[in-house]
Formats: C-alpha cells, sequence, structure tokens
C-alpha cells in the first residue's frame, strides 16, 4: 500500500477542505502515494488572525505525529503556513507549506509574483513569511479582495474580486505570475488565469507536486 | 500608580527571571513606569525547541491579556521572541519582543552585528527572524556555545565559551557589536564587553528601554 | 544630579527646537535623565540642502564635546542624521540619530513604513540612510509634502498636506507606519495619526526614549 | 498514453544520462508522467566553459519544440541551466532547470543552502544566477571540489571531495542544507548525505519532481 | 595606431548601427583609441526574444576574437547584453555591455532609475539582469514603450511614448534618472532630457566611456 | 583648451597626490580633457577618522566651484568620497567618488569584489557606503592592512600586507575582483595584481575614467 502525503487543512470549514481535495484529482496516480485531505476538528473557522494561526501550530503537530506511520509526507494547507516548523520538527518526514510552495513555484513561472489575500490584515504576516523565505525582491505586490473564508464561496462575488485584484497586480505592480493567497480559493485558478492571462499558481496543488517526489523518494530527515 | 511594564519570561526557570530582573534595576526610576518580571508558570524549562516556541504563545497572549488593566506595555523576555505578533493582537498596549528590540539597539552600536546563540539548532529559527525583520545584511554571523538555558547558570564555563565565540564573531566574521541571544545571559553582559572590547548588548534591556518611552507617551494601538 | 539628554537641533530655528521641547514631556520623569533641548546656534534656518547638512557636522561634534561632562547621551534632532558618525567619535557617551531611532521604532508598529518628507530634495538623501542601514526592504515609500522647514509652522495647510501624503503612503505604497521625516514636525503627530489609523512615530520622541535606556545604563563607549 | 518529462542532458557524456537516469527510478509511476532521459548530441562532454553553455542553448530549444507533441514538460539536467529562458520561449510545455529546482527545494529543507560545484570557474555563472533568482540572501556558500565532469566517475576521490567540501560549507559556512552543483553527482547523493548529517539535494530529482506536478495538471503557457 | 573599441551592434538593422555611431562622436579623441560600430552580419533585425538573444552569442564571441588583434576593447550594444560572459571568454581584452554600463553610470547620477524598455516581453529579462547584478534595490521601475526595434525609427511616435513612459517612471515610480533601453534609442537622448528635466543615460556612451579608460590602460584579462 | 577633470585629493599629502598624477598617465589623451591633480591645502595627512571626513567636505565644495569654469568634471580622490553630495550640489558639472568608482568599475571584472582598507576603523565607513549604493550583495569582505596614509609610502612592508590580505579576500572570502581601498595606494597596482592573479581596481583611475566620458558629453547637471 502507497504512502500518504496528508493534506491538513487546519480550519474545519469542510468545504475549504472539498475544494482542496477536489483539486487534488489530477495528482492522484495509481503508483503514486495516496493523497487524503483533512480538516483539523479543532481548527477555527477560518485563519484568518494571528490567534487562529497559534492555536492550531500543536493541534497539527499532534496530528501529524498520530498519522506519520502512515505518511510519506504532510502538507499544511493554509497560506499562513501555521505551525510549519512545529510539525517539521515532531515528525520525521517531509512537511511542506502551501505558502512557501506556492511562492517558490511561482519563481519558475515568472520573474515577479502577485499575491491575492483575503484580508488586509493577512498581508503583514505574508510580507514576515516573504522575507524569512529570502525572496522579498520578487515580489511584486499584494492585495486583498476583502472577504473572509467563508464568505469565499459566494462565486461570482469572489471571482469578480479576484480578477479585479489581479489586474491591479499585474498592471500597477508589475505582477507577472500570481499566487492565490488562500487554500479556499483552489475552485477559483482556472477562470481567474483565463481572465488574466498570466501563470496562477493554486498553492495546494504547488505544495502536493513538491511532496510527491520527495514520498516517491522516500525522504525523511537526515 | 505608575502603569506596569510586564516583562514576561516565557519559561518557568525562576533563576532565568531572577536574572532579568536585576539587570532591570538601572531602568527603574521614580516616575517611571514600574518594571514587573514574571515568569510564565506553564512554559517550558527554557524556549529550546519549535514546540517550546508554540506552547508558550497563547498562555502568553492570556496572561498579558489578563494583566492589561495595569498595564503601560509587555516585553517577551525571549530571544526567539515566541507569540510576539499573538500578544500584539491580544492587548492595545505595546508589546515589544527582546529579539528584535536587541537587533534593532544594536543597530546604533556597530555596523555588522553577531549574535551569540545557546544551541545550534537556535541559529535557523533566528535567521528567519531576521529576514523577516528585513536586517539581515547587517549580521555578521551567529554562533552558538552549546549550552541550554538550565546550563547557563554554570558560571566560569558559560563565560568562557561567550568569550570564545564572541571572540570568533569579532575576528572571523567582522562583528563590531554583539547581541546575547538569550535572557538567560544577562548576567554575563559586563565581563563579556570587557574581554571583546566591543559594545554588547543585553536584549532584555534593550526591550525595555524602548518600552519605557511608549509608556510614557501613552501609546496603544491606533 | 541626573545626567543631562542633550537634544540638539542642528537648525537655529527656534520654534523647531521649541516644538521638540514640548514633545518630550512625557519622557521626563522623577528619577529619569534630564532632556535638555538646544538650537545649534551657527546652524541654517532648517536643513534641507547638502550643504545645510555639512555645515552642522563638526559645529554639533564641538558642541556635544563641550556638553560631554554632564551629558549621558546626545540625540541629534533632524531627520538626515547629519553628523551622527563624526559626533559619536567625538563623544565616549552614547550618540543617536533621529532618523535612525524613527526608522527602527517603526520598525517595531508595522511592516512597511512610510516616510513624510518635507521636500523633495530630501528623499534621496534618506534613501541612501535607509540603504546605509540595511532597512531599504521595510520601506513602503517616501514622498514630500512640499514646504519647508520654517512654511513648517502654518498649522492647517501642513496638517492637510500631511494627510494627503499619509494616506498615499498607506492606499498606494502600503505603509502600516508612517514616520514623520522632518524634527519640525512634532506637534502635528497626533491629528495625524487620528486621520490615518495606523501609527505615527515622531522621531525626536523615538530618539530620546531609546537614549533614556543608555543613559540609565551609564553606557559608554567599550 | 502518458505524457513525457524529457529530462534533457546538454552535454554528450552518455554516463552522466545514465546516472540521471538511475535517479528518476522512483520518480516513476503507474498512472505517472513517462520520464524519458536524452544526452544532447551535439553537445559538449561537459559544461563548463560559458562557450559550452551558449552553444547548446538553441540546440536544446530545437530538441525541445521537435519532442513536444509527446511531452508533458521539460527538464535541462545541467546545473548552469543553460538555454532555461529560450526553451521556455520555444515550447508551451513548463520547462524547468535543476539549478532553479535544486535550490527552491533546498529552500524548504534547511535555512542556509551550501552548493558543491565542480570547478572554480562555474561559482561566478551560478552567483549571477542566485542573484537574477533573488536567493542570495539564503547563499551560505559554494565551494568547488575541482574535478571536470569527466573526472566525477571516478567514485572514491570524488566523494571524499564532496564530503570534504561539504563539510567545510556546514562548518565554515553555516550550511544546514547542501545542493550538489552538477547533474554528474546523482550517484553521490546518498552516501554525501550520511557523510554530511544534513539533508543532500540531487538537482534532477528535485527538478523532475516539479515537473511531474505541471503534467499532471496539464499545464502550459497561459 | 590606436587600437579599437569594437562597439558590435548584435543585430543587423544598419540604422541601429547608424545611430550609435553617430552617437560616440564626442568620445573620439584625436590620441584615443579608435570606436568602431560594427553591425553582426548574421544577427536579426531586433534583439527582441530570447532566441534572438541567444543566436548572438557564440557570433559575438568569434567576431570578437577575430577582431582581437587590433582590438582595445570591446562593446556589446545592446540592452540584453548577449554574450556577454563568452565574449568575455573568448578574449582576453575588457569587454562591457551597455546594459551593465548604462545602470552602472545611472547609479552615479541618481538614487532610483527607472528604466525605458522597448517591449513588455524585454523586462524579465532585464530584471533578471539587475538582479544577477545585485542592484534590484536602486530600481525605481521599468516600463516599456511598446514599440519593437525598427518601430524606434518613427521620431515623433517614439519620442512622445518615451516621455509619456519617463514621467510615469518620475512622477508614479520615484525614479530620479533614467536609462535608455535600447541601443536603437541614442538619438531620443537630448530631447527626452529636456522634456523630463532629469539625468537621461545612453548607455552605449556610457560603456564606451567606460571602455576608453580600459583601453588607455592598456587592460587585458589578468 | 580642452576642460579640466580636477582630481582632487582632499588629503595635503602631496606625494599621495603626486602618486594619483603618475597613476593618470595613461588617460591623458590628446583631444581628450587635462587632466589635473590637486590636494586641498587645508586637508589632513589623511582622510583616517569621521572628523577628517567632515573638515573637508565644505572646503572641497568650494574648491571645485572656485574651478567650475575650467571644469568639464571633478573627481573626489579619497576612497571615503568624503563631501560627494555636497560638491555635487555645489557645482553643476559632473562629481564623481573613487569608492563608488571603483566598486562600480569591479562589478564588471568579478562577481565578488573584495576591498582592502588601510586601518581597521574605515571599514563600517565603507560598509555604510555600499549600503547606501546598494551593491552590498557583491561584496566578497573587506579587510584592513593596518597602516595609515602616511606609513603606505613604505613599499615593501605595504606590498608585502596588501599581497597578504589580498590572498585572504580572494581564499578565503571568495573575492574575484580586488578594489584598493585608498588613494594612496595607486603604486602597488600592477605588483598587486601580478600576485594575486585577479584584477585589481585603482579607483582614482576607475573614476577619471567615467569621468573623462562625461567631460566629452559635456554633462551637466540637468
Amino acid at each position: 500500500m502507497q504512502p500518504h502525503i496528508y493534506v491538513i487543512n487546519p480550519n474545519s470549514t469542510q468545504r475549504v477542505t472539498d475544494g482542496i481535495d477536489a483539486a487534488m484529482a489530477p495528482l492522484r496516480m495509481a503508483g503514486g502515494p495516496q493523497i487524503s485531505c483533512l480538516s483539523l476538528p479543532s481548527g477555527p473557522a477560518g485563519i484568518q488572525t494571528q490567534h487562529d494561526v497559534e492555536s492550531v501550530t500543536l493541534p497539527l503537530a499532534m496530528l501529524a505525529r498520530s498519522l506519520e506511520e502512515k505518511a510519506g509526507a504532510f502538507v499544511i494547507a493554509c497560506f499562513s503556513d501555521p505551525g510549519l516548523y512545529a510539525v517539521r520538527e515532531a515528525v520525521a518526514r517531509p512537511v511542506l507549506g502551501i505558502m512557501e510552495c506556492g511562492i517558490l513555484t511561482s519563481l519558475t513561472l515568472g520573474q515577479r509574483f502577485g499575491v491575492i489575500a483575503i484580508l488586509d490584515g493577512s498581508i503583514p504576516r505574508h510580507l514576515r513569511a516573504y522575507g524569512a523565505m529570502g525572496v522579498s525582491q520578487r515580489l511584486a505586490g499584494e492585495l486583498a479582495i476583502g472577504l473572509n473564508v467563508t464568505e469565499l464561496s459566494q462565486f461570482d462575488r469572489t471571482l469578480e474580486r479576484m480578477v479585479h485584484t489581479g489586474k491591479r497586480l499585474r498592471d500597477e505592480k508589475g505582477a507577472d505570475v500570481i499566487v492565490m493567497g488562500c487554500a479556499g480559493m483552489a475552485v477559483y485558478r482556472d477562470p481567474l488565469q483565463d481572465a488574466l492571462g498570466i501563470p496562477v499558481v493554486e498553492p495546494s496543488q504547488a505544495a502536493v507536486a513538491m511532496a510527491i517526489g520527495r514520498v516517491q523518494m522516500n525522504w525523511h530527515r537526515a
């Protein structure tokens, strides 16, 4: 039996987890790792505040440790990469965050990445993370659509705002690749890319794509 | 009655808190804020792992909120600045981390700062923080002495290692100012500076010094 | 008797010195250092050109040396930090510039700082200083209000322009904290912060706040 | 029939291509893309000079275009990423370079990456590439083993030098993850990682792992 | 007889070469190097795509080698600096690119440089080069006028777009010096500078000016 | 009659001026600008302290203004570039500093520049300047030989220390081009380059070479 990639949505909104799961379809291969998407039952409805971030770090580490026997890798499916380093410390298997992988993937698709956030309040946290990653020089800009995680499900309004924001990033800030800054945006990737005409990265896909290779190579902490 | 600056040591090792408290003596002024040093009772013996960091973030926020009525400012007295952004979000009063303030203070005392860490495992976490702060260009280097928080109390061995490491930072890495990378090192500041002949920053002092001004100006979230 | 923090306004416009002095009120504490604000008698009406900057460097150093016996620290109260390194070399007591301290303080209050300058001509000089400090990555932008030091005293016009410029920095450039780029703007801090809804740093206060700690710790050149 | 990932070794040394091919084994999955490793027949024995780099760029683009009908993605398997942007322009399918992917992958495995180059002359070219990628801040250092591509096949000498160089990167330069700076080093990954005790990235594996996801998502130029 | 500076226009549009030649007039001195402007006969009409760039690298190296006996230095007169490192490797005499020299010269004329490109598609390539040069922090922005190399000869339309774009770089992006991002723009330097009121760098002049000194010093590879 | 390039040595040590003058020989061309080397009579024996730097800024501006009628350009021939921006403001003709031009020139000769300083105390000042220039990423390192300006004239000892220091920059810090960090080192350029086998930049030559072009183009402030 194949090892699992556990894609853990740290919030408890099942619709978000379902959206991620749907986005995983093309990455499921007969001979490849199983890709299992889970919600963190104790998580908040969305990771929007710093309190939300902190509240899930150790539960994520505990959940990961409980799954480690069957795991080939873990993906933390929230664009704040909550608990990334705690989970890495807790398990020997590879742990990837969707923010870091979404950004790193975008670096191979354009020269200046733009990020569409859900809320203004998330942006400073993301900027700190880009600084910690040492990739700020590649950032064109980040702008928010002003909708929270649960509001994301209203399709037309959300898409309209994402297209508007993506165009600002492209035309005013000079972005030539867009990263969607929330795991709950997966369903909007294709229409957004069609509207913008530049590559759009869905970060959960980016992270799982990178995780697949590590599972196949049986990677674990040196 | 003057408002308090609550200097919260997120670990439960009272000797560390006592050392911080002693270092505060010169910063206590008749007409200035009261400076109260607390341990976090639920904290680990030392903040050494990422798990240690995560385990104290929300307890710190809760403790800060419980103290807010009498508080003028808060200082998180651990060089990993655990929970810095969670505590900032939780209270309207200023919250400062000793890492950020130790580094920022060093930027006014030399052109390239060196950091003396306790353990090798702390260094990547610190490097991420310097990146998030956007000050990596000023970093000469960071080296560890290989002693954990509780071992720091063995005076002669610790000082000898700090002097040795400080000289490497000065002579091999080009540091012209040193930041002590642990709240538990406060007692070593003076002999270390004497031995190295370049400024040495004790980060809890650096943070409280900055906090005093904010309290006096009655600063709170805009 | 307490040592003095000498806050030296390198220009000779007494109204600017008076404005700084008024801004110091909350930082004067029983048991704390005395805070004495001086104009440089030989200084120009405002430090606006590079010639203005150069003309005060050695006079500042001489003045500082003449005051050193009673000094605990010195603050150079001009946002070009003129003569900062010359004064540091001249005296053994700590010397802080209001630009460096204003910027460093802002780094603890937001992720991207915006600066309101008086004149366009000051901006390249400031940008060089941020580069020398190694903090350019945190800069959102700097914009000028187009008024010289003496024109700053016309309250309504100045405040209106500062609010307008601050909003551009916040909304177009993404600043989440503002640094006032002239010592002569001190009186506008509170209404500006009220209008913008994000923290506004008055740099003379920022520098003196940092200086207080050094005086209390009896800091001098290692 | 599955689309191919064409892994093109721009040199004509078949042993290098065979080594890459062997390293691909774990990444071949039922249901996943086919992974086909090719030499560039017109390529030099090794890509060691700038002339070598330039000589393969358009042949790589032509070869890629000739294969595009059956291709899901292309990987350029030389650590100078020769012709990366020319091939990207020539075909609509994703094109990845092993240098960029090796580096990006290392950013998820450590905080400071070290690179083991074959020859001193390659290092400035690599440094330019890291600068263009905007990731220089994460570089611990790069050192060469002083062996050319064909000399790499002498196992014991090569491994001994790689271990020696890796230890210098780890101990003197502060690297906590190593990237092997030549496609011809694939066979040394496991013993090198065992000797160093920190993660070692084989860049062809890193690139193909990232390519698999793009093929599965049927990615092509927007 | 004086050695030559060979200014090689890698495209075959003679009008571009003629424009460069005319711009060289003031740099021709009786006792100085001869300045000879050549087209690359095999070059495309303009260097606009990555294929264009790659197609000239080795021909440039060969041409340079064939001219080396009479050469004091070489200048590659295309703003993509195609083949810069290949030509450097091929000959012992100094080789300068007009992009690098245009940018470096601008760094002595303003604090933030803006670049006027011909086409949007050139911008990511230029941004990679600025990153490789390590000077991205000084970039205010780069914007294109949307005209290809041959369209540049329509004077009024081109000048009008260059002025419009230069004003955007100056007023929206904060540039205080402009670099013209194509060798074919030489004739527009003076009217553009008059219209903008800030320095405008013609990059072929910048490169030849730097080359003259090397020829006079008989510089060759150490 | 040709306009002059005034190369002003801000110190009053005539031997230094004579050494610069000798280094100018190859840059004097029939038909080119006259190159006139002057000492600043009021200058100190060497620019070694910050006080030395400040003491010459306005005298340099005054001297330049007095010479402007016959000037085509000015070069400030001290590696601290004292008064660079004051002189630029004072005259409409181009003003170049030997530090900035030495560094910029080195960027075309290698990927990582090393600087040989005279004294340890100069290094922080230089590092601030590299930061202001935005080129710190290209710095391999800077090391001092521990000799002051007047001691530089003792040939054998000075050369021996420069070779030793240059080798450390090359072998330990990874420099592939060296910039001599004092105008008084001009005479050592050739033997140093011979000993190191990598390019060595004499900064006064670098600056005058760049100035020649500006004079020929009749450049003045826009």
